[in-house]
């Protein structure tokens, strides 16, 4: 089976609202990048953080098994450094094996939730 | 008249929640994998689930006659086996002829839907 | 100035429901397919809609002058036919000079709007 | 480290409401264009603004340093001209070095805010 996807891929949106409402963990605010691997092979997934006014954060270090998808919280992300919150950033992954991203926002500052959500731009 | 799209796409965020508000089926909570085929011959469109910790799922078999467009819920596909509720998945969708594929998501689990929506990878 | 987009773009997903609320028309419930022609010539559109259970409608005839931008909604296609409502369709846009295409829909249909975008496929 | 991107983005929809509810600045109504620059040396941008019935504005200049990412809102362009409110507008984007750019669109006018984001389109 041909390889589905590539292997680096930037998000320039990012924002993590500090507070949020609704039932923890499913309706806390919160950025995901979404990582198919539908190789045979495991992928090894560094993420790179991007800041308005300070230099770059990371690598983050993810893994995703072959023929698996793990919905990465930015959130989650605790080393070497949590993500800040109400910041905006950008990110840049790459993996070693070709994999498919997309990025989605649950935002629930409000007492009704938005979404966002677009395919990753391939690079 | 030449041909619209691809063959191969991909749509790693994939989510179904279990609940929902509003009057069925319209407002029930849904994911929809959007397929064009402007083709003037059927697509014949297989589509495989991959989850987080276990073995992917399917083909799942879809038809899309020609000069057709078929808006397939996630929710709705039970063969080999139902897409497990509050669960991430991903997609990989395979057609033996060129189409277009655009993934929504309605979620209802609060008072006011949310929306989301894509264009999935052409891979 | 090099030429900005394609000539053919897609929009698998469509749909506009029947009812809405708010002031309209800003929060009628609405497809947009916003079409920009950055180049010094005016660009001839083409839309052609397709459904799950008929043959395709249109062309509906879309002019979009040079260096302008045009957003046009779908609920005001009438010629050759309207746009059913509660029925999903999907689009074809087709260009004689490079445009670029983003899908909006805004959806009014309970109290608190919902939004989504993508860029077209371009094809 | 290859370059990520590319030098020319377009974003066909374009639209600030007047009005917005909930605390200033976050929650009011904006439109931005999120650019990274994960290149070593800074980028030149340069927007420029088109409409339905006028020749285009700008061209708008935002400089985006090495290794960061702008999260720039239209509401806050103001040199040659603001932006116009409750006006559809398009945007292209031209960069001397590669960038990535996501359009990202909260919406107010209601009590509950909608969401819409999409990358840009390469060209």
């Amino acid at each position: 089976m041909t390889a589905v996807g590539t292997t680096t891929w930037a998000i320039p949106e990012g924002y993590i609202p500090s507070g949020g409402t609704g039932p923890e963990p499913e309706m806390l605010s919160h950025e995901t990048a979404c990582i198919l691997n539908a190789a045979d092979e495991d992928a090894h997934v560094e993420i790179t953080l991007y800041f308005a006014d300070r230099e770059p954060a990371g690598p983050y270090r993810v893994t995703v098994p072959a023929r698996r998808t793990v919905h990465q919280r930015f959130n989650d992300l605790t080393d070497p450094e949590p993500v800040p919150r109400d910041t905006p950033y950008a990110s840049v992954i790459r993996s070693d094996v070709p994999v498919v991203v997309q990025h989605t926002r649950l935002d629930s500052r409000q007492a009704e939730n938005a979404l966002l959500s677009t395919i990753a731009h391939p690079t």
